[in-house]
């Protein structure tokens, strides 16, 4: 257990909970990575839709961005009072099911879980694509690099999340740090020249327009900018990870992380008009970020530059660790309601829900393979889950409100909240279906039959073994024994003898083959070796049954040999005795126990009731 | 088993074997497909290597090849006398051990198992390699296409090998009658027009000579051209599978096959240098093959060009079926010493060692992997196995003779043989190692290493297991049984239930989790639904034993506490009962049975020998 403590840091006893619990400083990086980097690539994602557009497109970059800031502002007033009517936790999921019922909590679950994966796919394959542009010759290890930062990060989250709040403190400080002093910079330059500032580094130019602004591409452009809201939930959801007061502390959090989060957009939109900035092409070589034009525009290519850039690359990365932080939780109060499997509500050796980390790091790692490990693939997919989730948890907090009364006020907030995601995601969904928002589209369902299935499965289970009945204790008779015996050597005598103390009613088995003669075989030595102590002991003798096996199968005629048994005894139990040997190295196992382990699991599957295997272990070289 | 039927045929009876046995027509193709298809990349490797000699070089074929076919004639002659001698089948492995002792044996054990995993991935990448020659756009699929074909040879050979002689037969013939007509014609033209015959399609033009020849150079040469021997020694290895007179049939059977490959051999040569056709560089686009070029040269590029092609193409991939028949039999012989896991003895349904066929498709499977399909990545690892097999397996057989005395005349073929091919191996040693022959002679220690462990292992074990003494009867008494039970139904009913019939010391243990407190748990229960019926029958009161367990792990603590009843009990046994639920579909079981499964794990790896593990099965929806 050594390497395992110093991996994963050593166990938390559930009284320790109280001490893993954090404040605003240390909750802005945790719950506000996720959000703030989205600037990084929700102001790009619009502005590439632009390129077609040249210069004039640029200009387009403002109205669209504070028209995702007003949905922002929205969005922060509903989150405000879904923290403090849950400080328990008030994900999406909780809220939709309590309010609005089980369909649209499962519809919430698969949006929530589907938004998580693909927090942690993006945010790693993004960083992994800054990267790759600053050193394009890592661009052939794209692949090696996300696999690479995605275990980085399991391991620092099977740590715990105290741990991880310290080693995403100065990368996120950092990275607001160096972007609003950029934001700084360059307002005050753009007024000192009236409007047109004059770059440090010069951009490059922006292509001729080939086609004219359509309402349909605004659509488009749009929907690509609401990437930057993502994860702005992440507060509400881990309410209960904040020290008391525990809703102040929380609401505080999501104030900073909104407020920074508006300064960075509207910042991002103003000085592109002023500089002139618009997207490259991701595909082409020359390609270069909208934030390193910025930042080079505004400050040079010195080391300031390579400090933003380099906080960009970390905190791009690291913002993966929000899906870590809440992807957990969800599935455990997923499966707390029978929808998942009941591994998701044990508690790891740190108080986190390491099964849930570990089916995240399973999902992330598929997607990445799957698509690469390239961002553009999946940014289509992504902000649906998020604003279906945002939906439903606003006309759940709608609904609350109601319940409770005299909180018109409220409703009122959430009302809107909701009308105004509704409206996104349907823009959304319409929008970006053929880019790969039909993957979304057809996930949710099936993650909705999945944990339908798997309630089911509970329930049936539940229903087949729950029992307020007294013990039954009729009938009960020692079982019929078989033992199967290859040899007689130390490890059948063992069988035998457990056999002997379990019931007089034993049989011991011998499979031939058919092309074997063997000295010392079992029937030659049974009477001699066998038979004989225990008739002098005056115990029942137990009964020698030789099957015979031309096509040299082990385990099928003894389990129907076995099977026939149980049929002849009606309803008494058939236990059988199987030898396994116990070695000390793992490697050690491909010399023994095949034919057992076949044996058991042919058993297993074609048995019964009462067909009961026993293990005797044989422990070797000790 | 109906679709494993139709895949593998039906599974056949012991009594059956005879009608497997084959004579010389069906021996051919099966033993002699790859000696025969040797000739293909044998005398092109030279060639390969006499490129920069340029027109000079193509007339020092002749005598590498010479020296080549005089080498197979001294080894034709020592592998009769093996086979007269073994006709229960004389590998090298079986010579090596049974004359010169378990160290050489070793030595053979492991140099045969590397050349014929390098058989069937040089075979199969070689004829992948042509056919990507003469369909340049399947390129890019090499891996997929290797990985293609020897997935059809494991379902071919999994089947039974006479099936596999029929399937093989065609192309052989095909293979040997095309070439065939190639070099008469070829030798025709030669005679008629002076020894200058005019080839109906030219030849791309020889290189000038950039260098000059070397003893050296001439050294690696024939190290290189000397992989057209690999695969002689197949008959020898499988003589039982010929029907009787076996060794008659055999020894015919190796006599056409090694005069067939003398006849290939000679006349590639000699119509190499007549129509003046040299290797072609493998790297560059326009390579064609050494035989390509032959058969173009003398009977254009018509119909019979593309038969002939085709069967090259299809004879080689399918060499690498002589490893299929040969590994699994050498890896049986090896395991019937214990030097390898006894898994490897069993027959599978259809007669063959099935573990020996799926053992070498993993290793052929990881080699073609690990060097992406490309032949010539493999040849150097090639020829340094077959001929420290060749050498071993002579020298022993001088042994054999010198054993039975009045065989002077035998040892000395035998002897000549041995010296030949021992020089021939330290040749190729020393003018192949720094090309990849050092990846053989590192594999060669450790799989004798890990032979040995395994030889090892068996032994220990039998001398810990191995007993010759009647049953002990003394002290047999009932368990103490322990039952975890996490809350009372119809499960924990089943298992008490069992326990009682088991033993009158029977303790029921829950782990308490410290933070849960439900209703109708089994604190709660254990009065009135199970004390009040046991003590109305009569029977002895189980014992109720909570374990706290603050880190909320379960199976850590229960191990503990049934270590600690275990110490307290001394030698009596513990049986622990482990309900399981038996589930209908496979990923049912993701559901069900981690902590149960878990509980075993630990068990097994904590426990000792009186900790007997009893499983009680509960099968779901039935």
């Amino acid at each position: 257990m050594r390497t395992l403590d110093l991996l994963f840091g050593r166990p938390l006893a559930t009284s320790e909970e109280r001490a893993e619990q954090i404040g605003p400083p240390a909750g802005i990086p945790i719950f506000g990575l996720d959000a703030l980097s989205s600037a990084a690539y929700g102001p790009e994602a619009a502005l590439t839709l632009l390129i077609p557009l040249g210069l004039v497109g640029v200009h387009y970059i403002v109205p669209v961005s504070f028209a995702i800031i007003g949905l922002l502002i929205i969005v922060y007033f509903s989150y405000r009072q879904t923290i403090e009517a849950y400080p328990q936790g008030g994900g999406s999921y909780t809220v939709a099911t309590e309010n609005l019922g089980a369909g649209p909590g499962l519809l919430a679950a698969a949006a929530l879980m589907i938004d998580y994966i693909l927090t942690a796919a993006v945010g790693i394959s993004a960083g992994v694509g800054a990267l790759i542009s600053a050193v394009p010759s890592l661009h052939r290890h794209t692949l090696l690099l996300c696999l690479g930062i995605l275990a980085l990060l399991t391991i620092i989250n099977l740590r715990g999340v105290r741990d991880t709040g310290v080693a995403f403190l100065v990368p996120t400080y950092l990275f607001l740090g160096t972007l609003l002093i950029v934001i700084v910079l360059g307002i005050y330059h753009s007024f000192a020249d009236g409007g047109h500032p004059v770059p440090v580094v010069a951009s490059p130019a922006l292509p001729r327009a080939t086609t004219a602004l359509t309402w349909w591409l605004l659509l488009k452009v749009f929907s690509s900018g609401c990437t930057a809201m993502t994860g702005v939930e992440a507060v509400s959801n881990g309410v209960m990870a904040f020290r008391p007061p525990t809703a102040k502390n929380a609401k505080i959090t999501l104030t900073i992380i909104i407020a920074f989060l508006i300064v960075l957009l509207a910042g991002i939109a103003l000085l592109c008009r002023a500089y002139g900035i618009g997207a490259t092409d991701p595909a082409s070589p020359g390609y270069q970020s909208v934030l390193s034009q910025l930042t080079a525009a505004v400050a040079g290519k010195g080391i300031f530059y390579y400090t933003t850039i380099g906080s960009i690359l970390l905190v791009l990365s690291l913002s993966a660790n929000t899906a870590f932080a809440d992807f957990p939780r969800l599935a455990r109060a997923i499966a707390l309601h029978d929808y998942l499997p009941h591994v998701f509500i044990l508690r790891g050796r740190r108080l986190l829900f390491s099964h849930g980390i570990v089916a995240l790091v399973i999902f992330t790692a598929a997607l990445l393979i799957l698509f690469g490990g390239v961002t553009d693939r999946l940014i289509p997919l992504y902000a649906i889950g998020a604003f279906l989730a945002f939906t439903l948890s606003q006309a759940g907090m709608v609904v609350h409100w109601h319940k409770q009364g005299n909180a018109t006020g409220r409703m009122l907030v959430n009302g809107i909240g909701a009308i105004a995601t509704g409206v996104t995601l349907l823009v959304v969904l319409v929008a970006k279906f053929l880019d790969g928002a039909w993957v979304t589209a057809i996930l949710v369902p099936a993650l909705i039959l999945v944990m339908t299935f798997v309630r089911k499965h509970y329930e049936q289970t539940a229903r087949e073994t729950d029992s307020p009945e007294p013990l039954c204790i009729e009938d009960l008779h020692p079982p019929h024994v078989i033992l199967p015996v290859d040899k007689w050597n130390r490890i059948s005598e063992k069988g035998l003898r457990f056999a002997l103390t379990m019931s007089p009613d034993v049989q011991v088995v011998h499979v031939d083959f058919g092309d074997e003669e063997k000295e010392g075989s079992i029937g030659q030595i049974w009477e001699n070796l066998i038979l004989k102590p225990i008739r002098a002991a005056g115990l029942t003798e137990p009964r020698l049954v030789m099957i015979r096996s031309p096509y040299r199968s082990f385990a099928q005629p003894l389990v129907e040999h076995i099977l026939a048994e149980q049929k002849k005894i009606g309803d008494r139990q058939i236990a059988v005795l199987v030898p396994e040997l116990v070695v000390k190295h793992w490697y050690e196992n491909l010399l023994h126990n095949q034919r057992a382990n076949l044996l058991k699991l042919i058993l297993l599957v074609k048995g019964n009731e009462r067909v009961i295997v026993v293990n005797i272990p044989w422990y070797l070289h000790q």
